[in-house]
């Protein structure tokens, strides 16, 4: 059997290798157009911030040995050819060719196996040439390079286009290098495909307070050079200095070879698999960066490229080829990043992607609070109205990752909140808080569902502040908390959770309640609900609410009175 | 409505407080007979081990209220009475009769609560009487105070009987007391009945290192004292000094109450209830430590006393007084620790009590290894033979708990090992690796239900090498590791896992492949058996193999050959 995968990345290198586990006789092929195989490229922002010594650190395995080309034909017997690109595939004949140097040649297959990945997007800016020293993207060991030639030459100011992933774990990495480091992003919030406004909040307070100069809802008219080098860009009219302009507008599948062969592409232009990652040609299999995949949610179409994904495909179709029965399920788009000490993500929908969400948001520690290993982490657990959990976000400099998972478990496994409010986690002081946080955002979920909680979101709340509307709010935390650090509106009062019962006459017909992560202004609510009051809690509460008010320019701070 | 919560620990007072949240107009009375309200036993051996400076702090709010009678009247409206003891249930009349101090009261109930919580077992070990001084349980604030007063007094040594949750971590506490500890356990490896024993032996392995005196398969048959302090006990007929002995033999239900008045105890001896936590009397409810819970797999009913369930009965004991529709799923018997910097859980069955299981035993790295904070960690993955997961037992300095808060979710949720396979978990580097490594443990048990993967426990390898039988073991390691740190066995030979195409004529017909965590050995293996010969590959390598060969006396270092 002869196997020829193209693009010598994480699904191609996986697929190969485990067909040589399955099948000692096959003659696997595998062409890679750049100088290396098995690039780990979520690892390239590390490279560049100066967490990796070598670029060799990406290709290494776990006990030190170099995944090169040599390894791969000693230990695996499969052929890498480097520096090679596939230029045609003949459907009809079964056959690749392939150009290395000067040198045409042809491969033929039994199966073939597309893992071309994915190529960075260059937005339609003026002066935006990849020939101009200077305009890097983030996408190889080489642009990695580049990157630390424009850095030694003593450039100083960074512009980095486009504020999703590779945007800022690149701000992070430059900020490293001691550059000054401006992110534009045209949408009106950071990781706008990923995050919902008041978790992207969080993001943005926290890059600005380290000192990146984040631009949102702003758009890169002009890249300026000298006919030479970059020196600067031109955004909302104005000209920010620059002499490194990083690309990460997002990346696109590479299906030019695909295409060109006839093979059927999908909704979102990457390449149409089945569930076996089979393209529309029987013997031509595809996966990672370059296919398309399901949303388990949705059941649609999506374009969500990760190496984590790739390394699954690649199983899928090795399976398969060798007749071992093996389906791709799809994806939640689970996404995570770290960025300045501060741990972000999510999986599954958005609040704004489901009709009648409903929402838990909490705040509080990773583990319990007298420990002084503890960490603040804010969690917004997304279900629809049925109580199933579709979504999850969370940002804290704690570990978020592992709420993050068991959501993606559970949604994956079709729970419900009610589901998740009893699941036996593993407790102990030094890992979690006896109700953990999740348990405790799926509780919230629940108490909505019951009509026992009425809430209203951080970002509505900001509209009401910002508005000239008249309203009560009742901050329900200790007076010293109160003083030394709430919103500056005279229509925000404190009245601590302590003496609300005794205080219950000064309280109007209709308030707002509020405390630090939402428990108190909770419990205060339930008592003024049934103590004849319409009452509505800021979901999460100042844990949600303080970077929005920060980005809106709502006064916030020690009280004078 | 009238509500009498017996207990004031994490069952009672969730119940009581939600109850509040619920109904402002019930009058709710919670007994409790120690001194304190809320005590989170969790955090006692970090009271001892001196991470905590005043017992306050397990009584602490995050927000630094301290959960007291008052705090409970004040902020809830909930009547705590202190060093109060029930003494009678009268269901017929509904009242509980009381007593504080030489006051007797009786106090009416529409719905009562059981929240009794658990209390030390003794084992039968002559001597073994609470009234001589420096013989103490850890099971309340007043226990950790009597191990300082007996340490203050210069206590040098202390032993520990059992080597179970809080005897292990109660050992740690001693040890940063810089007390010389020995644990006794009866059983043949610690936490008997929570670990398989290639787990244990990483805990003893570990614990040892640090300077545990461990004694498995020990029995204290007497402890000895002077008239009026403990001065030793004897261990397998050789005496032990000791001035401190902590008895940590385990918990039982504390049920007398409950027995005394006729209500319907389970198999376990904990009281029965039913899924909305009523016990065989509708008008009383019970929950926590003093119940016993269904298991999800089994559905047979265990005791598994943990704060993190007690807080969920809880709440279902307050909805469904409330009229809140609401029900306990069960327990998995998830436990986790952390010793001397060692995390240690389990979640599920064991692979003693499966019948025909399946396992993963995988070793790895927490995140990506070329991450200078990344930690190894260990897991043992447990199907049943249609390969749904049944269970999970994990390792390692790394982050184990969220590895087994993902199979908790998975576990509870029905999922199979092809489920965790493509589980969309969060992928960046500082997470994970690409392949996380609990998808790593769900591929090696389907690769073993497929019939790809011939695996031979580290257990029954171990029987192998204590055995004079003649058979060859390939250690595919690299020659340096090989020679640095493997089995010293004539029946042991390296090669290569790089060498081995080329050497395949020096192999014999029947081999086991081993390496350092389980993954070359494999890929050895299918290299073998396609060319002739049968292989088996050690479970997880020497990460599994390791500590059962220190514990079965076999020798394992540098090799001088």
């Amino acid at each position: 059997m002869e196997i020829v995968v193209i693009g010598g990345g994480a699904a191609g290198l996986k697929a190969a290798a485990r067909i040589r586990r399955l099948n000692d006789e096959a003659v696997i092929t595998v062409i890679e157009a750049g100088k290396y195989p098995s690039v780990s490229r979520c690892g390239l922002p590390f490279y560049v911030g100066g967490l990796l010594q070598e670029p060799r650190n990406l290709l290494e395995t776990t006990y030190g040995a170099v995944r090169d080309v040599n390894y791969f034909k000693k230990v695996k017997n499969i052929d890498v050819l480097v520096e090679t690109r596939a230029v045609e595939i003949d459907r009809e004949k079964r056959s690749v060719k392939i150009v290395r140097g000067d040198r045409e040649d042809e491969l033929n297959y039994d199966y073939l196996i597309l893992a071309t990945g994915s190529k960075p997007v260059n937005p339609p800016v003026e002066g935006l040439n990849e020939d101009v020293e200077g305009i890097v993207h983030l996408h190889s060991i080489e642009d990695a390079e580049k990157i630390f030639d424009v850095w030694e030459e003593d450039a100083e100011n960074a512009v980095i286009i486009g504020a999703g992933l590779i945007g800022m774990e690149c701000a992070e990495a430059l900020h490293n290098l001691d550059m000054n480091v401006t992110v534009v992003e045209i949408m009106d919030h950071v990781l706008p495909s990923l995050l919902d406004e008041e978790v992207a909040c969080m993001v943005e307070s926290h890059v600005r307070e380290k000192g990146i100069n984040l631009m949102t809802s702003s758009k890169v008219e002009k890249v300026l050079n000298d006919g030479e080098r970059v020196t600067g860009v031109v955004v909302n009219g104005k000209e920010i200095e620059a002499e490194l302009v990083v690309v990460a507008a997002g990346v696109k599948p590479n299906v030019e070879l695909a295409e060109k062969a006839g093979i059927e592409l999908g909704e979102t232009g990457a390449i149409k698999v089945n569930e076996r990652m089979q393209t529309s040609d029987k013997n031509i299999y595809a996966g990672g960066d370059c296919v398309e995949c399901r949303h388990i949610i949705t059941g649609k179409a999506v374009y969500t490229p990760m190496g984590s994904v790739a390394n699954k495909h690649g199983r899928v179709i090795a399976d398969n080829i060798c007749g071992i029965n093996s389906t791709f399920p799809g994806v939640l788009g689970t996404a995570i990043f770290r960025i300045f000490g501060m741990n972000v993500g999510r999986t599954g929908l958005c609040e704004k992607e489901v009709e009648n969400a409903v929402v838990g948001c909490v705040a509080g520690t990773d583990r319990f609070h007298f420990l002084p290993e503890h960490r603040p982490i804010r969690i917004k657990l997304i279900a629809d109205s049925s109580g199933r959990i579709v979504g999850c976000q969370a940002a804290g400099t704690g570990a978020i990752d592992k709420r993050l998972d068991i959501a993606v478990s559970a949604i994956t496994m079709g729970a419900k909140a009610s589901d998740i409010s009893n699941f036996d986690l593993a407790y102990a002081p030094p890992f979690s808080t006896a109700i953990d946080l999740i348990i405790a955002a799926a509780n919230m979920i629940r108490n909505k569902l019951d009509g026992i909680a009425e809430c209203i979101s951080a970002a509505d709340f900001v509209k009401m502040l910002k508005s000239d509307e008249k309203f009560t709010v009742i901050d329900v935390r200790t007076e010293k908390e109160f003083k030394s650090r709430s919103i500056i509106d005279d229509r925000v009062v404190n009245i601590p959770l302590s003496e609300i019962r005794e205080r219950i006459d000064e309280i109007p017909d209709e308030v707002i309640t509020i405390c630090q992560v939402g428990a108190r202004s909770y419990e205060a609510a339930r008592f003024l609900v049934q103590n004849g009051r319409k009452a509505r809690v800021v979901d999460g509460g100042y844990a949600f609410l303080q970077p929005m008010l920060e980005k809106y320019g709502l006064k916030f701070g020690e009280r004078a009175d």
